[in-house]
């Protein structure tokens, strides 16, 4: 049954226009920040697609949206989501596909009279960009049991509003407690965010796992000094140093297999074209799918920034600013994808997730599996963030096999 | 005569504190920044100071403040001079001690009942730092026809105050042309603000010219991509560039007989953890006492510039922020400097001056030299500068002799 099932998909890309006009800036990007006023209104057009569904709708008390078609039988349920909202300058697809797919997914079913084995959902995790709350991917993460609600609640944005307070006031602080509907499986399509799909000619990416994060962040201390009156020998140049740091970790990615490292901060004290640093703080974003070989690559940067201290006395301090190992998904589920995309005669390879998503949390509790559709450019976090109608269509189309089979196995 | 000539240490000293008082700052140095009101107190003691020895005092109309001692003959004058401005966090010693050292001087020709065959005058110069108004050595400038009055007076400091209005409103816009006193030579006494004179032991330095200086901007230009999505591969990274050029500029003070180097200016952008950078902007601070090798250091860094934005796709803009050719002094007043330290018993070496002096565009009107004494630690542009009171009589001293043969040979 499930190869015939086809979504609507005029109506998947008018029902993302729709949410992308809440928010929308004049760069023709989205700027849905979580809980803020954009957010609100997205979430209210959420609820209201759920509910025009017939779906059993229930918020829990970090403002997870939660969709529900029941089974014929009762028990655990096939969960499809992802998150509405969007960093400062964001695109109309990061997170908001996966969600409105979701919606367009329960649509087809009930639309085609057809109930699950197992009941399905779909969920609109709160603050996944972490652009306005620390962490990123927070309402999975309280969904998950890795952080508590009293915990989430108390972070604060920039401008001093606390989350607790800010979910309150758009009224979406739920009446269930987060977690509280059992997972058989989760689900997710996103963007790819990256050039690789693009690059390769297209089709679609079967996420094997979220690769693991090292994010460092290098305090370099020298001595400040006169650029014109002091020789080169007298000089401790923690700008030098961070250079080389800078190399080093680029030389890495051609050594470790499967490495990625990117000094994206780098300032510079006092900054003045004839003083030579006294300080550079910069950062070192390493990642790799392998936890074992981004050890080592943290390891022989640390080894590095230790040489430099003692040749050149450079002060080096070395802070973590976030840490998560590799997320490996469900070999099952990552075939189940596969099998689903070739149902549909459309080419699908494996790929790691570079970027953390909701999928990320949800592992800890599930069979889970992600599936990217390409994005053109590779563009992401940009108001240019573009994804093809065509890929988007195959992307919910392939979902959506996938689970129907999941929620009937 | 000369060799028995001394002045006042102990008041050498004393007049300095009086100056440091003006502006004196917790951290225990100074702020009399260009034309401020703690400018205009200091340039009121100056004049106080000035006329209490009986010289003629005269002020230009660039606010530069001139004492005169007349000769015995008509003809142009043996000035020495410096400035009493200061950076924002500046130190007690950066040109005060010269200009206290010349007036001490002149003191001590009056006490003594000396008159020389030429005249002698101090000379305090507007704006030698440029912290508040653009160019540094802007009086000296002004005063050697580098600079129209006209164009001097419509600077702006960063708070959009007129360079013309604040000399009016601090009453130095005096009715002398700048200029108005011929110079038969210039001399300078000064802290070296490096750490070479005190890391060979201390003594005097007899200052054989300024190195020629060029300051680069470069933008690097690359493309903005997420640092976990991107494959290493597909980035354009001008972050990486602008690690190599830092690189390769100081190889370069190892290749280039003289050449310095200095990256004091790096800001990313956008300046995220998991962004690989669009944008850099640096700055090049490249000196060398020889101006052929200083352009054979620039030449280098601009092929080495070319040759990344042809291998790496980075675009690459150079904007020259200030060129300065080097400035040789004058062999015989510098054999004059070495004789009279010579005849105090006191150890002296040649050397560059790294940073620019008013001395250096005295030096397109008349033969011109300096003196530096010891820099405690190096530090300059610090409320910790530090010149030990030996030395700075010791070089006052010094340059008494010299200046008086001078204004009798």
């Amino acid at each position: 049954m499930s190869g015939n099932l086809r979504i609507d998909g005029a109506r998947l890309v008018s029902r993302l226009a729709a949410l992308s006009r809440i928010g929308a800036t004049p760069e023709g990007g989205c700027r849905r920040m979580a809980l803020s006023d954009e957010d609100r209104r997205g979430r209210d057009w959420l609820v209201a697609e759920l509910q025009g569904l017939g779906l059993t709708v229930r918020i829990d008390a970090i403002g997870n949206i939660v969709g529900i078609l029941p089974g014929r039988e009762e028990g655990p349920a096939v969960i499809i989501g992802s998150h509405i909202d969007t960093v400062g300058t964001g695109g109309r697809f990061d997170g908001a596909l996966g969600v409105v797919a979701g919606v367009e997914i329960l649509a087809t079913l009930r639309e085609a009279g057809l109930a699950p084995r197992r009941p399905m959902a779909v969920i609109a995790f709160t603050n996944e960009e972490g652009a306005r709350f620390h962490p990123d991917m927070l309402g999975s993460l309280v969904w998950a049991g890795g952080l508590s609600l009293a915990e989430a609640e108390s972070g604060h944005d920039a401008e001093g509003h606390q989350l607790g307070q800010e979910l309150a006031r758009i009224g979406y602080d739920g009446p269930e407690r987060p977690g509280f509907l059992k997972a058989h499986a989760y689900l997710e399509l996103h963007i790819e965010q990256g050039p690789v799909l693009e690059s390769e000619g297209g089709g679609l990416g079967a996420v094997t796992g979220v690769q693991g994060i090292t994010w460092l962040e290098l305090t370099l201390t020298g001595r400040p000094s006169h650029a014109g009156t002091t020789p080169m020998a007298y000089r401790k140049d923690p700008g030098l140093a961070a250079a080389r740091i800078t190399l080093r970790a680029h030389e890495l990615t051609g050594l470790i297999e499967g490495q990625l490292a990117n000094v994206g901060v780098f300032r510079v004290e006092p900054g003045n074209v004839n003083v030579v640093p006294e300080r550079i703080v910069m950062t070192l974003d390493l990642r790799n799918p392998d936890d074992a070989r981004l050890a080592q690559a943290e390891a022989a940067i640390r080894a590095f920034c230790a040489e430099l201290a003692e040749e050149d006395g450079i002060g080096v301090a070395c802070r973590d600013l976030a840490r998560f190992p590799a997320t490996p998904f469900t070999e099952s589920l990552i075939a189940e994808i596969e099998r689903s995309a070739g149902e549909h005669g459309l080419p699908i390879r494996r790929m790691i997730s570079g970027a953390g998503h909701d999928a990320q949390m949800m592992a800890r509790l599930c069979p889970t599996a992600m599936l990217f559709i390409p994005s053109v450019g590779g563009l992401s976090h940009n108001p240019a963030e573009l994804s093809l109608d065509e890929d988007m269509i195959a992307g919910a189309n392939v979902l959506l096999s996938a689970a129907w089979r999941i929620a009937n196995d």
